[in-house]
């Protein structure tokens, strides 16, 4: 840690602060600067993060070394992680592709749609059955119901399935229905559910929070393995910025900068970061190349009757069409689809 | 709803959108400009807000023409709503100040402050007992401890208390030692929260969410009035943009606006906003400015040693002058503090 | 456009309203709602988009049916432009790529890049004379000697050349020694600059504002355009969001869109939107495979001795690999590079 | 400064900085932390601003401890400086109110807004000769023979005026005609116009970016005072945020902010952040408690037909009932008005 001080810091003020550094067990080493002192307190970083220094007489700021997540980082685990949902394999050179409809609405169409996204070569189906809606008046998914559908519809295509859990209460409920849990970008930041699916055996889909940073969104990781779960997968799915073109901005250099920082395999979401449809495969190539580990897709055999997000949802024929246009690029950067 | 067709929607297409408007209840207005065709969807907006028009053959785009917020709205009810919290009314013209620690620390600490904060004038005390923490390494707070401790500290004083609610699970013990729920901007879209405090009999203060629209915050409110209760108190608190010299942007024009908007109450919190104790004091005054019903201020006698958000804290003399200095700003506005 | 009344609005406020647009020329169809009156105004959008109309007495909002941009939109020419910077064609199956250093210090320093750069296979090259820096004592280019080295390196390796032109003044030296004009991201709502280029004979290269939305941008391209100049390519090199782990937000889904709304080709450039030169190669990957006609990207020998952006240039030999690269993924897209 | 090595750094890799720093005159000192090496590098910062460090081998970040701009910082001259506009200071106790409208649209308009303003008691008339509009085919404002209704409506009332500048062609026009010059948001960053400015010998409004930092916009100014010209006034007119319910978002913690770190006066510009009439009173009181220096309003007495910025017009009586309202609110912070 390096605390700056303000330009009249006195010598009392230096030595109220050195003195406390000694206390927590840091060595100081003060540098006299032509125009500031700083001091750079050595030892755990940690241990000067729960200090509130910035409010110490004579600081102007302070500034950290290192970074604040441990086990999420490439430095405590240098190879990269591979999660299994059933018998896929997150993180391999194989692409994983998760795709199904928004909301599970109904046996026979959420079966049709896994057949069909099966068929053009998905591995994992998703559909949900608790759905985080702005309006209280809008269709808020089929609850338990739906998670029975989909577990059959994963059974008979013989897909994993992946759910959002938004209600630690729902917990056992998703467990047992689903392969994999998800965790949704509104929850990226509800720590307790955090601390619940780090303690749960599946393996956790964790979605970046709309204008969580990717310091946030490691750090929100971090909770699930410092509970237990190593089988984490981030989702970058687009943030929000002033832009209103798209419904959100998919940040594409965040996919081989998290690769970088993390162990963590991490696949995008075109479908929330567009909302639009018609961008979900440009925007779906740009992330293959840029080196994601998979990507997870709203298709839908009926759009204009989806009961959620039909804008942003693929035709089943579409869908196919399209990911026989990911195997070229695929290819090109050394993965198969 | 106004429906926007694209310049070569055909006639076909144009029929197929009206046939679902009138099998829906709706009634149709065409209107053939120079450059596109538009369409007037006449009768109840929500009915067509749950269909995915924008996916319809030959749609642009689709535009709202009424808010999609009812019981929060000044449309629903003109007068201005008053929430009493224990004797304390807010939305009156006297200002309400809460003000405590972040975090409860212990129970000398907590009624040290407590004492000097109601002498210095404020009316409700705060005080976090579940924290959320973007570290799974940071402090978590003290838990029910803590909540016996604020508890106690409001009856020695006299005061009202108010701490935030992150999990479902805990809502019988907030209730039980709090006289207002608090739901933190990291909660505002956790749905099913919401849907539980609109359950609950004791006034709710409503965090705006870091990268939340005003629109979204009056809906997450509408999910808690929705459900009942129609004791909810709205709190700005500053909102994520690129300007990092302050911890958020305090979004001064929202609380004007979201007063137009909706009956609730609206206070302000300066020290979250800023992130800055040496800001708090002039935020807070344009926050009164403008019309706001309150302010919510982290004070504490030791911000050398907080165990969270000592950056931001005052100490008690400090918040002590403020207090003086907030009093001819509110009469100046026709107001009291 | 469309007016959407108030719900309390006067029929005498309608009447208002109704006059005014047909003493402009257009016909207005008024749809009496459940809820609200709206007005659609039928005619030139263009002459109501003049009009303040959201301060008449009665009116809640107007919305616009139709884009502003006229010149620059698909519906105005379907075919996709291409524009030619001596025997390179931008917008046709080859991508351009435009690579060189961010300044340009000396001459044997920028010949040395060109020919490193033409060998990988760049075919135009970059080179700042004229720098807009934040800072009043950072180096701001060689001016006019640097634009001379340009023209020569130019010369000498065949490779026609762009540089940034930030000052009116300067817009015949530019014109002298350059193929191609760019107008840096900070300029790009400079209006006069825009008019001046968009009566030059030299093809221009727009970069997005920071800060721009998409139709700020092509509105700024409209005005090059509406001067005479249709050779205008576009660059999409970041945006500014709250994320800081990189300089910028690769903006990677506004490719696809502005070439769905525009005939205008669009390049991108990865080396100012990251802000580092690691993630440059999966950026400018993604860049391709979502669509983009080009790219701009920062090499420099020496990244350690650079007067300016060190740190996302890239070494030559770097640069080469990353050429060797880009073809497969070209080509997995139906590209050439 | 400080440099931060990477985990594995090697020594070598540290000699190379460190023999680079002691060449640059400057002295290292190094401290190896448990978990990383940092090395500070004692001496002139501005020297090593200008080095690429961070693209040298071993290097993780870099980060500064003095700010980059010096002319305009408190630590260069403590004292408040106050900017005279004809008989008008502005920095003093008495607030600055700059008012008329956004385009001067003919003299008779001018001038009766310009008496109305000064009875309600404004001191220094605006008015736009230069427009800069989004789209070419808006208005583009009057040019000289606007200046030319602006000085004789300034000289008929006695007011000091104030305008735009947007070419630097026009420099010598702009001030022949008037006593202040504006460098508007979309200028901020024209770094030629800017120097241009710094040359002259009237005193700058230098409004605040969009989308710029605060440090970006000091070091704006910075450029201004480092050409010789002292008489800078800044303008925190709000900043694009994804926030869509008004036009920008009044950044007002910059307020007193820029006057903790900069000796300029600041005044704010309720009238564009808000884009909405009906909020410039609350968020121009709002500014004034938290101590801007002055209040830029736009006030148009036919808001109905203003050629630009209807939307955010004020009319005559509601600016001088607004104008009554300011003077408890002013003296209640120490002010006048």
């Amino acid at each position: 840690m390096i605390i700056v001080l303000k330009p009249g810091a006195t010598e009392k003020q230096l030595k109220h602060i050195v003195d406390r550094l000694k206390k927590l067990g840091l060595k100081p080493m003060i540098s006299r600067g032509t125009e500031r002192t700083i001091i750079g307190a050595i030892g755990e970083e940690d241990i000067l993060r729960a200090q509130p220094l910035e409010v110490f007489p004579g600081v102007d700021k302070v500034m950290a070394v290192v970074a604040p997540y441990k086990l999420v980082s490439r430095e405590f685990k240098h190879e990269k992680t591979v999660v299994s949902v059933g018998k896929v394999k997150i993180g391999s050179k194989k692409l994983v592709v998760m795709a199904g409809p928004c909301s599970i609405e109904n046996h026979d169409m959420l079966l049709k749609i896994a057949k069909s996204v099966k068929k053009a070569g998905a591995t994992i189906l998703r559909g949900g059955a608790f759905k985080p809606r702005t309006s209280p008046y809008a269709f808020q998914g089929l609850g338990e119901e739906g998670l029975k559908y989909l577990h059959q519809a994963g059974k008979e295509t013989g897909l994993p399935v992946v759910t959002e859990l938004m209600d630690i209460r729902d917990i056992d409920l998703v467990e047992r229905y689903s392969d994999m849990i998800q965790i949704g970008a509104r929850n990226m930041q509800n720590f307790n559910l955090l601390k619940e699916v780090g303690l749960s055996k599946k393996p956790v889909l964790l979605k970046r929070g709309i204008s969580s940073t990717i310091k946030e969104w490691l750090m929100s990781a971090e909770y699930i393995l410092a509970n237990g779960n190593f089988n984490v997968v981030l989702c970058e799915r687009g943030i929000r910025t002033f832009e209103d073109a798209t419904r959100f901005t998919m940040d594409v250099s965040a996919i081989p900068l998290v690769k970088k920082l993390s162990h963590l395999p991490v696949i995008a979401d075109p479908s929330h970061a567009t909302g639009k449809w018609g961008l979900v495969e440009p925007v779906a190539c740009a992330a293959i190349a840029c080196g994601c580990d998979g990507l997870m897709i709203e298709v839908h055999n009926k759009p204009e009757e989806a009961f959620s997000d039909g804008e942003q949802s693929m035709l089943p024929e579409k869908f196919n069409d399209m990911m026989k246009r990911f195997k070229p690029i695929a290819k090109s950067v050394g993965r198969d689809v």
